[in-house]
């Protein structure tokens, strides 16, 4: 298990029992709270998770930019935090939000309305 | 980008649109396609990814067991394929399905009902 690799205010008894990736990262699926759409999946680090459990805007870790980003600072396609749960490994979190607008980048309401492999059967 | 790192039937026209992580495998998040619960967060290498395709059944790469998986297979709680969607950065997969029993390997319907963070706000 790899420990935490940036600096974090996460509870110590929440830090605990996650399971990071060799990165120190946990995948993180946004889903809208009402409707159960699957929104878009993203990466958090302690410090970005902290930040969604205590801020009500989620917060993932960009690994691209290698930074903080909070979902809709520059868009205005905020995602307000609903709940979040920790799966049964501890490597996935599951955050029910109220999007504003597209979670996509591409102004797409989710990330999967594009490119569908099988149609429904 | 990663190739691919076991052989594969995959369609290369789908095959060329993966990308894949450090270990040859992208998220795939199954959903129950008719209440929208999400159930589960597994792997997908190319193989896996065309067995789900072409088979009716879910199938995951198993990071601890270093094997395909076929959801259901040993605990009769089959994943039934009834859509696969490829995100807008090629990444993840969300595969909607229709669950028979318990998604979680602990009984649960899903691997996110034992531990709650942060309750509905």
């Amino acid at each position: 298990m790899t420990d935490a690799v940036r600096p974090s205010s996460l509870d110590p008894k929440i830090a605990a029992r996650l399971k990071r990736d060799a990165t120190g990262l946990i995948a993180a699926i946004a889903q809208q709270y009402d409707t159960g759409e699957v929104l878009m999946l993203g990466w958090m680090d302690d410090e970005a998770l902290h930040r969604t459990l205590t801020t009500g805007r989620c917060t993932y870790w960009s690994r691209s930019r290698r930074e903080y980003w909070v979902k809709g600072e520059t868009s205005g396609n905020q995602q307000w935090v609903k709940s979040v749960a920790l799966d049964c490994d501890g490597d996935a979190l599951l955050v029910k939000v109220d999007q504003i607008g597209g979670a996509c980048h591409t102004g797409d309401r989710t990330c999967w309305d594009a490119d569908l492999l099988l149609k429904e059967q």
